[in-house]
């Protein structure tokens, strides 16, 4: 797992608009460092929608959970209260029992956090790796 | 407890949609009853922002914030994960140098979460109540 | 607006240190007016701990959810980053299904947020009302 | 940068005590994954309160902030709501205009998860780089 955010972007790709809002900023006036990797899970939860996922009825049906195993993030420039953003989820990998996105948050086309996130699915009852359902496995293709 | 939050719905009315993401419940299941109040936030920020108002820059142009002075809050029924609600603000009160607004959390139709908010206007510089600038008492009108 | 939050503090009474971090503020300068009320269910959380109920597993074994039902805040003055915080609970209520605290934020005995919240007890399975169990009604008294 | 999360430890080293709220966990009865990284900006915050730097008026003062410029993060066990995490953050990196932390969060010795932070000083006026100030230097020694 080489942490290369962001550079492995063929596949299946998603985004989402998010707006700033103050609960996204902190004190130096942008947004909280950690609120980026929330809008990023936000648009790996829409990408699932849209190919017909609820996460939630999903989760429950194969009891499993989609937990992350590992995230690398680089920020580049800050975004402010009210700004509009551009969240993208781009499908980076496919595994037996994990799953990799490269994400973007942009603004106007403009960079400004550049990520990988690793997912591992895991048993709801054990937290052991458990194998990637055919039903996901397929819309990420 | 006489508070009758959204009580007092005439007036301006604005909504938006709200999908609920893991990162906004808790481990009960449910939405974290705190992050209903974030949802009304943004609520009020995008109703402003569909009158021309962006609170960024109008809150270093006039010097002031607005903040919550005071709210209520009823909790009828929890919303789950991955869920669409709709966040609604009316208008309920326009002060000399304060604000107030009865919001409610709907699920297809179904009220969730029932608020009145009362806001003031309050200088940057002193934190002390502020006039109400008359730009935003002309687009809550 | 009569509901007084914080009025009635009788009773039982437990108060913890806060410090307020970036993550707690937004770009006012100020902690996010819900993250007082974030604060205050750790404050209710530590009660319940330091009389010997640990929430996770109390909840499982009865099979109920303490989830809040009504609070009301006021906001008197404004928190800012790196501050250290007093944060109270005081048991203001207890009834057949129910539970209400008299909280309070404080910095150096001045008064910043005072709030009502009233619980419901509740059950993990259908979200209805359920009584409010015995150990739980022992430590409240 | 080769983003070996919690390899380089030696050098001050610091921990604080955290306590797992509802508001911490998601709907998967786990902490949500971000706000572990939430939980280490409490933990640098407090090893600079520790060393007599308030970053509050420190970075007023100075007129810079000290932003995270890139993270990565193993997440190898879940907490879960009401245990008690130890946080920890040791200095691995003092750069001209940077800073790294390699930091863990652990329970009863066991280790949950393993990040590597790095910072960078800005200016708060303009957002590009700027020397890291000696006073803050001397601490982290």
């Amino acid at each position: 797992m080489s942490a290369q955010p962001g550079s492995a972007e063929a596949g299946v790709r998603f985004s989402i608009p998010v707006r700033v809002y103050y609960q996204d900023t902190d004190a130096g006036g942008v947004v909280f460092h950690a609120q980026y990797l929330a809008f990023m899970e936000r648009a790996r939860s829409e990408f699932l929608n849209a190919r017909g996922i609820d996460l939630a009825s999903w989760s429950e049906a194969h009891g499993v959970l989609i937990v992350v195993h590992e995230l690398t993030a680089r920020y580049l420039r800050p975004a402010r209260l009210n700004e509009m953003l551009t969240v993208t989820a781009a499908v980076a990998h496919i595994g037996r029992a994990s799953l990799g996105y490269a994400q973007r948050v942009e603004r106007a086309g403009e960079l400004l956090v550049d990520a990988r996130i690793d997912l591992a699915i895991v048993s709801r009852a054990t937290m052991k790796p458990s194998r990637l359902p055919d039903d996901l496995k397929r819309v990420l293709g």
